[in-house]
């Protein structure tokens, strides 16, 4: 995966979706690899939970974007499926309903936020509101415009009050997405995953392209950095996402809360008790 | 698992917490089931979700409750742990705050159910508002009684809007909690776990024990009928949940949406695209 540096533009083009930068030499060692962080997420992933209890604030919040079949479920399903499921709040974005729309964009991202000691995962966010808005016009330039800045404002404020957050965008190629489209079609069980709107938006390909490059470039801030993750090869993807939040789970470097209470008193009285 | 049968007086004492009843005949036996169910639970589950996006309102919801270390957040873990995490809501409910002691107790309930589609997990749930709220005559007695029934009739009204409500009551000894709290005080590691009102609570256990009888017997229905799992082997238990859900997921019998869309026409638009 790429961190995308400030104060650069970007150019999705020039980077290989099939590439594997860091990454294990194929498929049954990344998948290996994969399962064998699994553990050590599970163990810090506690270990942030349980600081938590006892007034840590600091959590993770992981935002997956990408193109229709970029795998932002399957990440959920392969990445998240390593950690205990209480621990995690997982949200997906659709279109806005009637209320949503009533509110600002971020009203109901924040709604989703996150508690202390838990690990948020988007599947989409606001990221929506500066991408299909932009690619379908569906709101006014000015506005549109004001967007980058007032999420870069909530990011920083979210880090702020102690909100890791690793916003990651799974990059697949024209060509990979045909393919799973296909995969999809050609599979009965499938077919629910499938609307005729993926080839409407799979026309718009080149303006979404321009648009995640404008929103990487905006909003790639200290706070709250953009990876780009190459994602036509999946369990490169799932393998990159894993050792991204193991990166920022240690550096978090969790641990469990001392005790409150007087342990040996406890011991005396649960032995004595009856 | 035993199923509570409607109409009959429960005496807890006389189900023995180490039963293994119908399962494996060991903890490697029992082990390699579950997780030998968990390939069956996932497809099952994928197939809810998926019908569940085409106007099916099924889902079920799991209901876990029982004694401070039970292993109600075991189960999670363990269990529903076997599931994609994007299609369980889980909820753990703690002490009502002052926002939710303002509403009637059932209104943090209905804003936690899971929706179509889903699998729904309650870590404590409605009954607590049966159980603590009896023991420690947190309500007056009058109303303490009308809860049972206003209990009942809200999960038939769950069941006629295509909720599965599975109740399982992890039933443990006395001396088996104690064993695990005693755990628990001899590792650092595991002391957020404890609190001294355990034991407080541990001093209540008959009024406890009592409390849940009763819950038991008032609130086992055909429409929610009320399971025992003896929870002191953690494999069985595991095993046991499990198997509940996937003897209810295999009689819901969900299906893969049929395409809404002429599949060759896609796949030929799909095909001609640039």
């Amino acid at each position: 995966m790429l961190r995308i540096p400030a104060g650069k533009p970007v150019d999705l083009a020039s980077c290989d979706t099939r590439a594997t930068p860091a990454g294990p030499s194929g498929k049954a060692a990344g998948v290996e690899a994969t399962a064998r962080m699994g553990e050590r997420l599970a163990d810090l992933q506690e270990r942030l939970w349980a600081s938590g209890t006892a007034g840590d604030r600091r959590r993770i919040l992981l935002i997956l974007q990408g193109m229709d079949t970029s795998g932002k479920g399957g990440t959920v399903k392969h990445v998240i499926g390593l950690f205990n499921p209480s621990g995690c709040r997982i949200k997906a974005f659709k279109a806005p309903t009637a209320e949503e729309r009533g509110h600002p964009f971020l009203w109901r991202i924040m709604r989703a936020l996150p508690e202390p000691g838990e690990i948020g995962i988007f599947d989409r966010s606001q990221y929506e509101d500066v991408l299909a808005a932009r690619v379908r016009g569906l709101v006014q330039h000015r506005r549109l415009g004001g967007r980058y800045g007032q999420i870069n404002r909530f990011e920083q404020s979210l880090a702020e009050d102690g909100v890791t957050v690793v916003k990651c965008f799974l990059h697949i190629s024209y060509e990979e997405q045909r393919e799973r489209l296909l995969k999809r079609l050609d599979n009965p069980d499938k077919h629910w995953k499938f609307t005729m709107g993926d080839i409407e938006d799979r026309a718009l390909w080149p303006a979404y392209q321009e648009a995640y490059e404008i929103a990487l470039e905006r909003c790639t801030t200290d706070a709250a950095p953009w990876y780009v993750v190459p994602a036509d090869r999946k369990w490169y993807r799932n393998w990159a996402v894993s050792k991204l939040l193991l990166e920022h789970l240690e550096a978090l470097d969790p641990k469990y809360p001392k005790a409150d209470f007087d342990v040996a008193a406890a011991m005396e009285q649960l032995l004595s008790q009856r």
